[in-house]
């Protein structure tokens, strides 16, 4: 029996990712702090595919020791797909930040991400029909005030993620490895990224996609061959394309 | 008094860097593991001259409670400069990878840099004359095969640092931030890089700086306007530059 993992599935874009995968009828093993959502969102795929394996595994991804627990814990899957959603912004100038939650956001948004997709790939890369989905954002290509940090920690993302699934390419390893860049979407996002208890995208943004959405290009991104999938910052189309950073390619390496 | 802060002071481009500024009549504070180098710096320092004050400060920058104790220990100086050179790298393909020695790369290169960044800049930023210089990459605006993770940790280095210069620049605070980008320089970081004893940048590398070189490039970059200071890995010049990624300008936002 296969199975997908998602990291921060308890909300937005990880939750609407779970049940867009479960309804292609995939087993799917869940991730984040809040082991209530994540219950809850097992009911709601029980209640389209009562069929479905849903494992649930609440932890703290800011914690280190957390992040090797939950993968040994994962040893006894076949993990087809792994997901790394898992992140958080920091909405203010660098002077400002609070150290603190900057801190905890580089070992979500990073540190938990590039454990989890060195060990997943360590393990799976050389196996037919596995992929890797990072979500970074289209912050992972541009830089904006007020959220400097944040967008580093996505260039980081994109950086690592374009780099890895080019370095396995290139080997020939069977596992894909692809890049999901979202921009606005409705989410808990913003108030997390600013610590206030409510946000209104329909008062507050111009254009945005529904997690919902986000979901649905996750799949187009997961059925196709391209390596990147972005959110156009200006149209809010979704883009399939080929990696944005410099990175030789084989032919003129050889 | 002022002093220049200087991390990954005991080896390679740090210590050299130290030794430019202390011939500018800068007193320094060096950081680093290996207090034995750290004071043969300071023997050398006094050699040159006697007068400078050379302040020892010994640290694991992988662990965030020394970072946070080393930079508390630095509240009773006047900082004119802070230059975050700490950093190593991990040269193979991520899927061999060994985890620890990533994640230990993610804390100096990454986390260290950035807390440290975020107090410097939080308690100097309106202090006229102020530096921070952040030590990246050419490797921080392109990938390459065997060095993804490092690239990686890079690309987030010119982006943080990139996006805090202009903030800051666009707020009107006196203080300057810049970004120098070496290529390859002979220290020890492929040695380091591959876990290996001993490696011959004269026998193995067609192209590379000295440390020293790249001490006089840090200066130059100091003393100039310019955001990037980035070694052309085909030429390798050093050019001075403006920021790479893209970031609203000012005047077009407003």
């Amino acid at each position: 029996m296969k199975y997908t993992v998602i990291t921060g599935a308890s909300s937005g874009i990880g939750y609407e990712t779970a049940l867009a995968f479960a309804s292609r009828g995939k087993n799917v093993i869940v991730v984040a702090r809040r082991e209530a959502q994540l219950n809850e969102l097992k009911k709601e795929i029980h209640s389209l595919n009562a069929e479905l394996d849903v494992v649930i595994k609440p932890a703290d991804l800011s914690k280190n020791e957390e992040v090797h627990v939950l993968y040994e814990s994962l040893k006894e899957y076949d993990i087809e797909t792994w997901i790394n959603n898992a992140g958080f912004g920091n909405a203010s100038p660098v002077v400002e930040q609070e150290v603190q939650k900057t801190e905890k956001m580089l070992r979500v948004n990073i540190e938990a991400l590039t454990t989890l997709s060195t060990l997943y790939a360590h393990d799976y890369s050389s196996k037919e029909g596995t992929q890797l989905i990072n979500v970074s954002s289209d912050l992972g290509y541009r830089i904006v005030p007020n959220a400097v940090t944040y967008a580093a920690t996505k260039f980081y993302v994109s950086a690592f993620t374009e780099g890895l699934a080019q370095e396995l390419q290139d080997e020939g390893a069977p596992m894909k490895v692809k890049i999901l860049a979202p921009s606005m979407t409705e989410t808990e996002f913003v108030q997390n990224a600013r610590d206030i208890d409510h946000f209104s995208y329909r008062d507050n943004v111009q254009q945005f996609h529904t997690a919902k959405e986000m979901a649905q290009f996750m799949l187009e991104l997961y059925d196709r061959e391209k390596i990147l999938g972005k959110v156009n910052s200006e149209s809010y189309e979704f883009e399939l394309m080929d990696p944005v950073f410099q990175y030789p390619s084989k032919r003129s390496a050889d």
